[in-house]
């Protein structure tokens, strides 16, 4: 286990996703993995936190999810914004060796189902498919629900996201051809 | 019009929602219109240019969505926070005068079926509903398609983010209680 994990109270979880950044999603079926990049991520519900992802049906993850029902997202800190690129550059349908390859550092969480972690995310969550047919067909659109989430708590405690110190755990928000911005400053506003 | 609006190219319409921003909902339906705050918004395809967003029964901009067909999303910039918090944190249904009183700025784009847009935001895009009533019952998830989009062309041009020089048009990602981060540095990665 990474040394600053920590575990997020479930009914804060969704503060995770709310800054809206890309994420690594991860899913495993008997011993065969993936990760992959994806910048469409949203919340769905406070609690229990739910929340949408969209994965095209070309994606070799995808199919993981489909068969385990679980999936995690992660939120890769502008440390790692190269492994994320190519996590999200290059298919496991093309390069078997993709996830040795991607450059990035795996570890586990022994209740993720087996599902490899990227070093030098923010948080990690594991979520369980909410099956909706209609809009995995017709949309890409799956929908998960929390399951259980970690934190490094040396930039999300509490619920409270403070990057200041801690540059390469900056959340990542793709825009497109290997061009991230990284999440900034805070702003507090009273009414 | 706005001195500084241009149009967005549909096939990159996408990448005003892929940086994860909280939006302004705005919505209007015979000559009744309301403007709220949505943090849960986020791309579904390219081109069209389709996204989600999330939008609780509780909301007076609903109705009026459901009523339409129609709505729109801007992205608030740093400049307008306060008046961005206070529209998300005050309803139509216990204050009518929601909109004079936000502080807010407003003026229109004559193809956006008389919805008020706040002045202050990066971008501003039209959405035509597609009826998916599950998902709005079950999730208060609605899917909009794109019809036309408009970007302040001082930090969006050619689908390219570049807020230097504009920090109040910095998009606002929201997190809970008053407190935002503001998007920040840009980040080039090559494979």
């Amino acid at each position: 286990m990474e040394q600053f994990l920590k575990p997020v109270a479930p009914g804060k979880a969704y503060r995770m996703f709310n800054l809206g950044a890309t994420a690594l999603v991860g899913a495993a079926h008997e011993g065969v993995s993936d990760v992959m990049t994806a910048a469409w991520n949203c919340p769905l519900d406070l609690d229990p936190c739910k929340v949408t992802v969209v994965i095209d049906k070309s994606h070799f993850t995808r199919v993981l999810m489909e068969k385990s029902g679980y999936f995690v997202l992660a939120l890769p800190g502008a440390g790692i914004a190269r492994e994320t690129l190519y996590l999200g550059s290059v298919s496991k349908n093309d390069e078997a060796d993709k996830l040795a390859k991607s450059g990035a550092e795996f570890f586990d969480i022994p209740s993720f189902k087996g599902i490899p972690l990227v070093r030098g995310c923010a948080c990690y969550a594991l979520f369980r498919i909410i099956p909706e047919p209609h809009n995995q067909q017709a949309y890409d659109l799956f929908i998960g629900e929390l399951v259980e989430a970690w934190a490094d708590d040396r930039v999300l405690r509490d619920g409270h996201w403070d990057f200041s110190g801690h540059d390469a755990l900056r959340t990542l928000h793709y825009v497109a051809g290997g061009h991230f911005k990284q999440i900034g400053e805070p702003l507090e506003v009273e009414l």
